[in-house]
């Protein structure tokens, strides 16, 4: 197996799959599903569940501290301001520095508003954070945000629970020209194969929550996950044969994504 | 993790990833590929490479017979006279009455002749011999390779060593609705995401042989095929979300292949 | 424009929509559709249309035979006898020596049965008939259907009525590379740029029946599919840009089908 | 047929192509193709091409101001400011008040810079011109384009030149969801049947250059795109049949885009 770290803002990740923990039956199937799934980063939506008053019922204390990456997320905040003050909020409840960035348009799509996101982005690198926007396919946003200081970018595959993999591996691929950092696939990954063909195209990562949690059965699913992304990572290191026509043809089907 | 086994004519597969042994630099890649893929089926060319004579070197020295079962194929036949011939060899020689019938239809593309293989699956079928016939993907012939008495049959995702992955999964679902076999997708695999597509469709098992043995890096894609079935069979067990165009769409986007 | 006419069999045809005649509302409805459709090859199912018993109510009387070639078909023969029965029925009232072959395979799917198909087109072909045969999109079956004397062949886009459009692009080139006669796209279209993309390709022709009659205007429909594979064949001709990544990419995305 | 003008503005288009002027060998082969697209929509660089200058040669003297409506275009403006200049240079030159707005993001790709995109619209429509934005294909940012007053959004279909088609229809599907202005796919389309797609999407109208002046033949390809989007606007109105698996299926594939 390949020494295949992946290495942001200093930090070293054991796993390629990050995992979320919404949408879970209770804390104790989140506990089992991220275990199952092998993750270490686990992000935590900062405005949704209680990870700063320890006083009561917490996540935290379902995820140990030493064996996971806690990334809270800005999930459900819809301006600047709200999602500055989340991220804030978190890092003085001393949970991180870490910061998954969400500056949602609206709460139909969840699409992210990217003119938010790299104002609320400009706001949080500056004061410290290591900023991981959760932004679209743009290769423009993703250049934009990395000018910034953010280490990452987390482009989505699809609309965040869609499931609909990725709709347009041509954006993540100019994307990986065009900014130099790791790439996180984040959001709208349905299915195993959805991960696995994430990182055949050479994404760094790939984050997800609804595919594992809304699954029939999480945990066989958290599992399929685990594999799926590390199936796609060694295929994508192992250099797969060409595409062609048939097995004789001359010239491979090239650039075929 | 599911109890989840394949049965065929009685006989219990622990893999769902069956593999061939071409196209590979020696016999140590091969047995060293094969061990990590976690495959018990091993499928060997008896036109090809010498499993008959124990005299000379033979490819079955490298291959525990009782840890991996052998699968001889009739790749290289393009007469129903040959393809009968080569199964009759194999068998004779002690090597197993299973055989993977292939009779082609020509060398360009390596396509099955369907009418020549459904002669051949029939002479061989009454003379005792379990086929296991690679066939397209037509759910026609594939009811006629059934009611012939083949207890399992083998579609190809795409032509040999094409690597396009499953171009038709349309009527690789139909072949499921029409026969009550297990199905092994056979031939035109080329990374790891093909793989768990082919097992999220619903397939029993897939065969490949030139997407580990061609990659760059056979003995990781190797690992990563193994990883990739067992991902893919694992989501088709999990129950994955349904596809809708964002997650608050009122309808899923249904029976989306 | 191009002179750009197709000849089959030493006739030439004017238009490369063919159309048939099932599913419309009334004789009315069929009668316009194929004249706005542009159509000059309409064809009949004999099993289910009166078009030989002149002294009943008879589809023909809505068909000027100097304007449009009636090529009749044996829809909804299941067996060899059937199809072979009707053919010739349809030459002895008169029809045409022309035939569309259909020998189905089941009720269910109306897949071609390709092993009753060689068969009949066999006999057909002795008996004189010009026989096009409607088939899978399997390139060895399409050899054998040109070896027995088809000057053609009309392989499915996807199932008859499906709507899917070209399910397999991949096995469509590989027939026409693989044999030299004219291809006629024959069923599974569903909207105007399905019958482009059958154009695109490079079939010679595209015939459709559902997605014209199904439509919820079929007049409209009519007219739009005219347009369409108008516009596919002139796109196909005229040769269309590569493509690219991006436009400043040094090098195009081959082959892509 | 269909009275299916568009109207975007109070301005009646009769045509749903439009159409650039770049990258043709000369005026003659411009105006010529121009004429058999069919467009009356052309739009022209003001930075590249001289349309103010009445004492040199002028794209304008080959295209007739009573036939074709001229939109001015900021192809090459990398800046809110060089943008928003041409945008005023057109108007003062008596061009016209309404603008193809560009602001790109880098000259490798020629996505558009939404930010800078966002605000030269802004003072745009501020300053009185129908702002007709060339945009990426996220729904947030047509949002807010048409809240800042643009009255129809033209999202890229894929990379300026890049001949790929439509890479994402469910984002279009989305910003058609989400703004209810007329949508131009502008950008990205290769062939006929993508243009016949963008219509049956539902898009409004489509905008395209490359895909007619790099074609082998433009006039040929001109005529393909015509007809094309004519074909694909028809299917649209006409209401296509469902996507089944087969036709005998008794739910349709639904929503498959």
């Amino acid at each position: 197996m390949y020494d295949d770290r992946l290495v942001i803002a200093g930090r070293e990740f054991k796993s390629r799959l990050w995992v979320g923990t919404g949408k879970y039956k209770d804390f104790e199937e989140t506990k089992k599903a991220i275990e199952v799934s092998g993750a270490d980063v686990v992000t935590v939506a900062v405005r949704r569940v209680n990870i700063t008053d320890r006083s009561k019922e917490n996540l935290l204390d379902y995820l140990d501290p030493k064996k996971y990456i806690i990334l809270p997320n800005t999930a459900g905040c819809y301006t600047v301001e709200d999602a500055v003050r989340y991220a804030r909020l978190a890092r003085a409840a001393g949970v991180s520095d870490l910061v998954k960035l969400e500056v949602l348009g609206d709460e139909k799509t969840l699409f992210p508003d990217t003119v938010g996101l790299l104002e609320a982005a400009k706001i949080l690198v500056k004061e410290g954070f290591i900023v991981l926007p959760y932004t679209n396919d743009d290769p423009i946003v993703a250049k934009k945000l990395v000018d910034i200081g953010c280490p990452a970018v987390m482009p989505l595959a699809a609309p965040i629970g869609s499931g609909l993999g990725i709709r347009n591996p041509y954006n993540l691929k100019i994307i990986m020209e065009t900014v130099k950092v790791p790439i996180v696939v984040d959001a709208g990954v349905g299915t195993a194969s959805d991960a696995a063909l994430a990182m055949e195209y050479g994404a760094d990562a790939v984050l997800m929550n609804t595919a594992i949690a809304g699954a029939q059965d999480p945990i066989a699913m958290a599992e399929a996950m685990r594999y799926a992304v590390h199936a796609g990572r060694l295929a994508y290191k192992a250099g797969r044969i060409p595409r062609k026509l048939y097995a004789t043809a001359s010239s491979p089907i090239e650039g075929m994504l």
